[in-house]
Parts: C-alpha cells; sequence; structure tokens
C-alpha cells in the first residue's frame, strides 16, 4: 500500500492515478472534526458546501444548516462550526448543510478518487482500520489553511501513516510521521504552537481544539457519496 | 525574526515581501552541498545554470564546468555532480559552472530577495550566524525534487529554524522543527528512508550522501550576487 501526504491543496495536482486510491481529507480545526461528530451523532448525511449562500437555499428548503464566518454563526442558521453545536437530539435522522471553505475546496478536489473518507483525530483508529479494509494506495490530503501548511492536518496525517506501517512512503509523509513522533504525547501542546490555533483561541474556541485532539472516541467513518458525507 | 518555510518551488508564490528576506536556498542532495564545498575550497564564485547546453557555451569560452545527467558526468565537463570531484588544486581561484535542475530553479525563482544565502549541513552554523547578521526576515526554500517535497531540504528548514530561536514561525517550519527533532541524532539513517536516497544511492553515490549529512564542517557562507554565487 503506497502513501502519499500532500501538505497543500497547491499541492495535489501533483498525485496521479486519484481514481485509483483512498484520498483522506484532513481538516482537523474543525470541518472534518466537526463533519465525524455530526455523523456520529445520528445525523443521516452532512452535505458540504464552499459558499453560505449555497447554505441558505438548502436552509430555505427546510434543512439544517451550519456554518459561521469571522467566528460567528452565521445570521439565520441553525449552528456554527463547533462539534458542540451538533447536539445528538438535533441532529439525529437529519441531512446538515455545513459550509466551510479549505475542507469542502479539498473534498470537490478529491471527488473523483475511488473513495473520499473524512479523517479526524476523534476516530483515528477507524479511519486506519476503513483504509486497510479498502486496501488502495491512500493519499492524506491536507486541508491547509488558505494553501498555506498546517500542523494540526500534517500530524493527523503522520498519525495515519505510522499506524499503517507501510515500507512505500512518499517523502512528505516520511516528515509528517517524524513530526507527529515528536509531538504525539502532547498533541494540544503542539497545536498551542499553531498559527490556526492562535487564530481560534483568539475566537475563544480552545474548547473545540482540545475536543479535536482527543483520540479515538468515534468508531465510525465518514466517506463521500456523490455529493454527501455519510457513513461508509 | 519571522521564519517562513517553503516545502516545495510550487509553494514560493505564497511569499510576499520577498525582496525585504534573506532567502536561504536548500537543495542538499547535492546542489548546495556540493556548491558550498566549491567556494570552500578555494573558487572564486560558482555560476549555476539550468541547461548542459548553457554549461557547455561557458565551456567552450574556457570555464571549467560541472553537471552530470542520469548519473553520469555530462561528456566533455570537468566535473560531475559529486562534492569529492571539486578538489582544491583544480578550482582555486576558478569560477566554476554548475548545471542542476532544482536548486538553480529556486535560486532564479528567490533572485530578487534581500539576499540570497546557499544552504547545506556542511555550513549550518555559518548559514545561522549569518542569517542573524543580517537581520532581516527568513524564508527557508526547500529545492525538493521535481516540486514534491522532500526529507532532507526539510530537515535542514529545521535545523536552520531550532537554532534561530524565533517565536515568529509559521507553520511549515514548526513541522520541520519537529521532523529533525526527531531525526536530528542520526540524520544519515533518516535520509535513508528519503525517495531521493533511494535514487541516489542506487547511483553509488551514498558516500556523497554521507558527506552531505555532515555538520559544521565549513565556515564560509555563499550568496547569490547578480548571476553567480560568491563567499559571503
Amino acid at each position: 500500500m503506497q502513501i502519499e501526504t500532500v501538505l497543500s491543496p497547491t499541492l495535489f495536482s501533483q498525485i496521479s492515478d486519484v481514481e485509483h486510491k483512498t484520498v483522506v481529507v484532513i481538516d482537523i480545526l474543525r470541518a472534518t472534526s466537526t463533519i465525524t461528530t455530526i455523523l456520529h451523532n445520528g445525523a443521516d448525511a452532512v452535505i458540504p458546501v464552499r459558499e453560505a449562500s449555497i447554505a441558505q437555499e438548502y436552509k430555505s428548503k427546510g434543512y439544517l444548516v451550519g456554518g459561521e464566518r469571522g467566528g460567528e454563526t452565521i445570521p439565520g442558521f441553525d449552528f456554527g462550526n463547533s462539534p458542540f453545536h451538533y447536539k445528538k437530539e438535533i441532529v439525529t435522522g437529519k441531512e446538515i448543510v455545513l459550509t466551510t471553505t479549505n475542507g469542502t475546496k479539498c473534498i470537490e478536489m478529491a471527488s473523483h478518487a475511488h473513495q473520499v473518507v473524512v479523517g479526524s483525530f476523534l476516530n483515528l483508529v477507524a479511519v486506519v482500520n476503513h483504509l486497510r479494509y479498502m486496501d488502495k494506495d491512500v493519499v492524506l490530503f491536507c486541508a491547509g489553511w488558505k494553501n498555506r501548511v498546517n500542523v494540526e492536518d500534517s500530524l493527523y496525517a503522520g498519525a495515519v501513516a505510522q499506524r499503517l506501517k507501510s515500507e512505500e512512503v512518499d517523502d512528505a509523509t516520511l516528515l509528517c510521521i517524524d513530526a507527529y513522533d515528536a509531538s504525539k504525547d502532547n498533541l494540544f501542546a503542539a497545536l498551542k504552537k499553531s498559527n490556526h490555533f492562535q487564530r481560534l483561541a483568539s475566537k475563544g474556541v480552545t474548547k473545540d481544539i482540545a475536543y479535536c485532539c482527543e483520540t479515538d472516541i468515534i468508531n465510525s467513518v465518514g466517506v463521500l457519496s456523490t455529493d454527501r458525507i455519510i457513513l461508509a
């Protein structure tokens, strides 16, 4: 099983034969952690959309919609981007529309893959087991921040790759494994140094970040099916 | 002092205000290690060129020229890409033309920087001291391999950044520092796992790679001056 890591969406075009590979989209703070939580809490699907205006259209058709801009829940929306907003009693049996920027872009870019998987620390081992079950070459696709490399997505790529124990890994993956190795005993401390942490912490979402660092509290895995993410 | 790391030439355009920054071009295996060695061995300058045909023109004007393609010294050239080819008694007082692909491209891309510095483990502390002396924001520009991230250049970026001890580092730099931390006690072993090592080792240049991992055996620093690299 070959493993490649894409550290920024700008580098995704370097990956060949995507249609034969499983692509794990990684946007730890917070899109893919939130999506994993929403599905775990019983939603039928998450529909990721890039623009608030598209979410608004879904809203007018009766969907529950989530998203925030500049750290505030979008006026009229049911949820912000915090995983804590999506409580079981509200989302169970529903299709939830979520507007995110970095994460959704990557899901769209990878949509021709053999399968797109949603990655988070919350269900790390479940994702690893799913990748083994799929038995395809793997692309760990870090959403980053506005096309720049970020620490949290890269460390997650390292965490997955380390557990897959493949001999066929590219150099970007080796880099992530080494960085994860240096940080794994205190992910939260590692993330605290990151640029994104500083952006989010200033918006008072330290609790969200601590949650997104929790490992293996969820056993299920979200995968893309046409335009929505459902449980595998 | 702000530090940013560019893990692939594809990401260099994300860097703003390059004209006010010191850019360290990093192509550890082997261009920037070889350039550092050539200057240390007494050459007046190294003229990096992308194409063998341009080197050939210099050759016809009487310059000593180096370069290889497919692991073999280019026919008629004086040297290959190995740092061991550039012996003191041959290069002293000369201007040496070197054709490389990844490294030269990055030098050209960064040529509008406040200053372009040539990075290698061989003169790691000398580079760090030079960056402190310049007292500008720093860009650690990894040449990678055909625009892909590579381990050896990334680890060197981590080595420089760790020594600069700045608080203002981007996430790509944090990733490199962590990876370097995990590998610094045995760089050669870390590089052995890399894709590039495997390419080069199959061409019998393990001795070159071991040399390029040696740290702080050279005290001087090469910098770009118009189209040639000279000692700072």
